[in-house]
């Protein structure tokens, strides 16, 4: 039994998209974070900051809770090794995939936000980076593979196709450039993606 | 063979604690980050933005290279599962594992940054929340055990560890309080910490 910790239209948007990959039956707790004072704090035991996502996975040795979105992708993808989403520990694409995912989430999404609050802050000590380096960088990845991880599809690329998608033609923060468009479309293209957007047209 | 991509006294020294935990040999490569225009060039080709840390293990299947703290303390711990630090794939603490590793890039490092430069960022969209939370998070971690998973150290420790020493000893933008303090205790204690401290001030 796997429940999901969602709020329609947020973050936890990649979360869903990488639950309809993996193929697994899910519960959906929606979790209103745009209320007043935030979510309960009664929530605040699952997820400290009482954000979304966030996942409960009910095993033969007990309920795990896994927050963050990097943390819930790298172990949902383990956890359901069917799906092949995740390079296994042996394999050299191991090391890239816990990049690309950790990437998104530390690098990636930091810039996004710095950015669109036109914050200046080189020089001050953020982890981040730069917003050039970071389109740079996923140009480059795009440019030598079809995926975030080389030539095959992986549970990274739930959460750069939905980081993009947002990016670009949600908030215009990416330049449509032809490389992104195809990479977009490759993921359009898939079947889960497609149950993934017509449930999120449908809370719209 | 593993390499490490290192600049004393910056981000990478968490990756440095790890290391001397292993127990494995490694070869460190000095990155001047701080050099006039960053690192040179080249290094990009090894870490996008030409930050540190970042690794390079020579496998028998090739070699692998790894960037973005989380990522290879997670790589790392499970490559050399002789040192005991990565709960396994089916261990219940495994989520717990992911998410405390992922959460101190993600989360307590931006806010630290943020903290630090009083930026006034609530209602600006960014991820990794407040400052308050997260203080109150690790808190309540320590309260319950006595590392950052339950009470046995892990891989996670290392990054808590060294971000809390920063932030508490160096920087004093966290309180003095007795259960960090006691926290910190506890990994001063370990003999590979004392080889990464004693390394860390003769590169002083």
């Amino acid at each position: 039994m796997l429940t999901f910790f969602h709020c329609p239209h947020t973050r936890s948007s990649s979360i869903h998209y990488l639950l309809e990959e993996l193929g697994v039956a899910y519960e959906t707790e929606i979790i209103d974070i745009h209320a007043q004072g935030g979510a309960s704090e009664s929530y605040r035991t699952v997820q400290p900051h009482k954000k979304v996502p966030a996942i409960r996975h009910a095993t033969a040795k007990g309920d795990v809770v896994v927050t963050e979105r990097a943390a819930i992708t790298l172990y949902l993808a383990d956890a359901f090794p069917r799906a092949g989403l995740a390079p296994a520990l042996d394999d050299p694409r191991r090391g890239p995939y816990l990049t690309s995912v950790v990437y998104v989430d530390a690098v990636a999404d930091p810039c996004l936000v710095a950015h669109l609050n036109q914050w200046q802050y080189e020089g001050k000590g953020a982890a981040f980076g730069t917003f050039a380096d970071m389109v740079a960088n996923l140009e480059r990845t795009l440019t030598t593979h079809a995926y975030a991880v080389g030539d095959r599809f992986t549970a990274a690329d739930t959460q750069w196709g939905v980081m993009l998608y947002w990016a670009m033609d949600v908030m215009g923060l990416f330049q449509d450039k032809p490389i992104f468009r195809a990479y977009l479309n490759r993921l359009a293209n898939r079947p889960a993606f497609q149950r993934f957007a017509k449930a999120m047209a449908a809370a719209a």
